[in-house]
């Protein structure tokens, strides 16, 4: 069984949208099912029919090009990076095409002195760093996935580094999009600030492709720091570890990345990794500056630490065996999944004040732990975000209902407590109604009414977000 | 002579709004001309008759109630904070009320685990560190005027630590605002970082009161620095103190503060502040951090100094010290004002990315030297913010008209670099052609759409930003 899909409501697809768009592209518009298929699922649970067509863009003009068509037609467009998305982002809900920005992946211009990149939006986030690395720069910005800079644009993506560095909102500077009507708009210059009208950056920064197309992004980028080390710590306990966070922060110490796992996880890990590490759980930490600020924040953060039963650090110093640390925890998902062969995880994406994270935590795993599902435990506990997995078989409606309904009363918890439903991951198909519950009626018509007034015809990856415009309610 | 105005429009004003205004409010609506006046006007050069009337909000019930009225009534509604913007965005240049928002100064709710403050907008910026004292948090962003939080929001402000802390864009984490159709929304929650919908918070920072009127602001607050140090540093040409902060930027030292001051600038700092700075260009600086890490900041940037030629530094180490610099480089303005008794300033607020920093401000010195009229620079060049101001006589035509072709000129070398008209002031009445240039029509005609969506009545403080949004053309 699949998941239950939020309203398929797919338009009438004019024969004569599909012949323009074929003379237009050729052999770079694709209607077999193989590669629609492709480009209709991401790494959510959910199942939709394909897109009608995938075009694979070259350049701003054929993104253009393409939206212009479907403008003239009624046709949703959906644009595609990596396929990472994970609240079904990218399912043709309302049929129309998908915009393949996989070939645009191009690095236009490193104004290294400026600590400025514009890059074209298919190029991932392995690719940017592997292109600028020469320039001692790098950006910092890391989800997990490999996905692509675009898509991190659209979802308004995050992860590890976040807590230091902040989020895609804060990091990118300026972007060029196609509007709805197939124009070509830019929203921002290279200045590191600005007051110059409204914020169309951070309205198209997350707006998961309901506004515009993202074809250029001008990115902040930051000095590789000159001394950079990871360290483990096992705790008694996940408060213990949340504690040690809690106080971190709240002494200001600028960690680059505190990430937490449960015992479980951390034994999922292990076993999809190869590693042997404590099976208890654990703080994973990287430290980033001078090397005397480094080993400063570090004595900081292990006599914290030693304050709530955590164990000596162990220590990742190597390059190498960064890499390998960061690279298990990245694959946490998979290795999770790989724990229950033939499993799908529901992910939540809570984040709420680091004051009541604690509470939030304790209470989400006495739930989950009663519910008696799998699940695996990991979060961004520096910013207060984190992800429980449920691991259903996807043939068990019973097991899935039981997996949302944990979904909702973390939710709920997590707005009790004045956080959000969704820290990093977006509303897409899944959130709609926590995105009601969270914001409110009246902010929701404000954000229905933008959506209007900048895709009158509603063709941008409609149905995400909200349903459609004219749909009373939600 | 007063300054030219752009576009005076004013509108009918129907009695049975102001007597219904009269009726709710009763002796908190005023139409006494003084006070009239003084919401009338701003720190700009801009002269525009009054508002009909002031309302003096001490609620978001009375701030719906005020502009509920105004829309049945097609009226406009000026938001007023603490007077100190400069770009004539308190002027009722299409007529309407002002709301005075000043007795809603209340602290609502510190939350320091958290590192968050919800605030009333009238909080001014030093009654909001005052307040907050005792928790050992500050809010550190610093436009020099003792603006209101909520004016702040409003015109996206920064100043002197935004190159270390960020602007009003990157430190809002959520906001109420009172709608066009005096509706109360709520814009986010108070986590660090959320994926849930539009981007609400940052369409309303910046909007100059265009979108909403702001009613509660919630912020994030940073823990006093352990140690912080102060140094002024003087170089023997402009270029060797520019050329010493892109290096320091580029080498990622978290700098807290870096100003600079042409040699006139500093000497009327000394003549208004009482004090015997060397009159040459200036860098004031300041560091925030441990003990340790302070020392090294300052290590490494006395170095970079060094090899530009910077005279060694003079630390300010007590609080007091530190305080006498900062209010002198805040007072700068006020100095360069009394330099020319009885003159205005026409400011400019460029900002371009800082390798272009060097270049821009010495062709723009050049210019100004040629024209003859005398002026102050000051910049918060870590961020490649800087502000000319032309002190000019007001009635002198001539000399108003040098100084808006300096400033075009300016403007117009800033685009070419990649920069903006405005890193921190808004467009207010002043920019709006500027805004066309930099952003282009498209993203101007979409900031339009939005304006026209969110109000279509066109209350919300019209005429900044852009023209009517019904008025072809700019």
């Amino acid at each position: 069984m699949n998941a239950p899909l939020p309203r398929i409501e797919p338009r009438e697809m004019p024969p004569a949208f599909l012949d323009a768009l074929q003379q237009t592209f050729g052999e770079r518009c694709s209607t077999a099912l193989a590669v629609r298929q492709q480009h209709g699922c991401d790494e959510s649970s959910f199942v939709a029919p394909p897109p009608a067509a995938v075009v694979f863009a070259r350049d701003t003009a054929d993104v253009a090009s393409a939206v212009q068509l479907a403008s003239l037609h009624g046709v949703p467009v959906i644009p595609f990076g990596a396929g990472s998305s994970i609240e079904g982002q990218l399912l043709a809900v309302q049929g129309g095409i998908s915009i393949d920005l996989r070939g645009m992946n191009r690095l236009l211009s490193l104004d290294a002195d400026d600590l400025t990149v514009t890059v074209q939006p298919g190029i991932t986030r392995q690719q940017l760093n592997e292109a600028i690395r020469h320039s001692g720069l790098f950006f910092p910005i890391d989800p997990g996935a490999d996905a692509s800079i675009g898509g991190m644009c659209a979802t308004r993506a995050s992860g590890t580094n976040a807590v230091r560095y902040g989020t895609m909102r804060e990091n990118v500077l300026a972007l060029e999009v196609v509007t709805a009507a197939g124009e070509v708009i830019r929203t921002g210059t290279r200045a590191r600030k600005s007051s110059a009208g409204y914020d169309l950056t951070r309205l198209m920064v997350g707006s998961e492709g309901t506004l515009g197309v993202i074809t250029e992004v001008t990115l902040k980028l930051y000095p590789l720091p000159e001394a950079v080390s990871a360290a483990i710590c096992s705790f008694p306990s996940i408060e213990a570890a949340v504690r040690t966070t809690i106080q971190v922060i709240q002494l200001g110490v600028p960690i680059a990345r505190v990430e937490l796992l449960d015992g479980r996880s951390v034994g999922m890990v292990n076993r999809h990794s190869g590693l042997t590490l404590r099976e208890e759980p654990m703080l994973l930490m990287e430290f980033h500056g001078s090397p005397a600020g480094v080993r400063e924040q570090a004595e900081t953060v292990q006599a914290v630490a030693g304050d709530f039963g955590g164990q000596a650090f162990e220590w990742a110093t190597t390059p190498e065996a960064r890499t390998r640390l960061w690279t298990a925890r990245h694959h946490a998902y998979f290795a999770a999944l790989q724990s229950r062969p033939g499993c799908r995880a529901i992910s939540t994406d809570t984040c709420v004040p680091i004051s009541r994270l604690a509470d939030c935590l304790l209470d989400s795993i006495a739930e989950a732990d009663a519910s008696g599902l799998p699940y695996f435990l990991v979060g961004h506990v520096g910013d207060g975000n984190f992800h429980f997995g449920y691991l259903i078989d996807p043939d068990s409606p019973s097991e899935r209902e039981r997996a949302e309904a944990l979904n909702h009363q973390l939710v709920a918890r997590a707005l009790s407590m004045q956080g959000t439903c969704t820290g990093e991951h977006g509303i897409g198909l899944h959130k709609m109604d926590f995105l009601v519950d969270e914001t409110g009626a009246g902010a929701v018509a404000m954000m229905r009414a933008i959506k209007q007034a900048l895709d009158p015809k509603n063709i941008l990856n409609p149905g995400k977000i909200f349903s459609n415009p004219s749909t009373p309610g939600r």
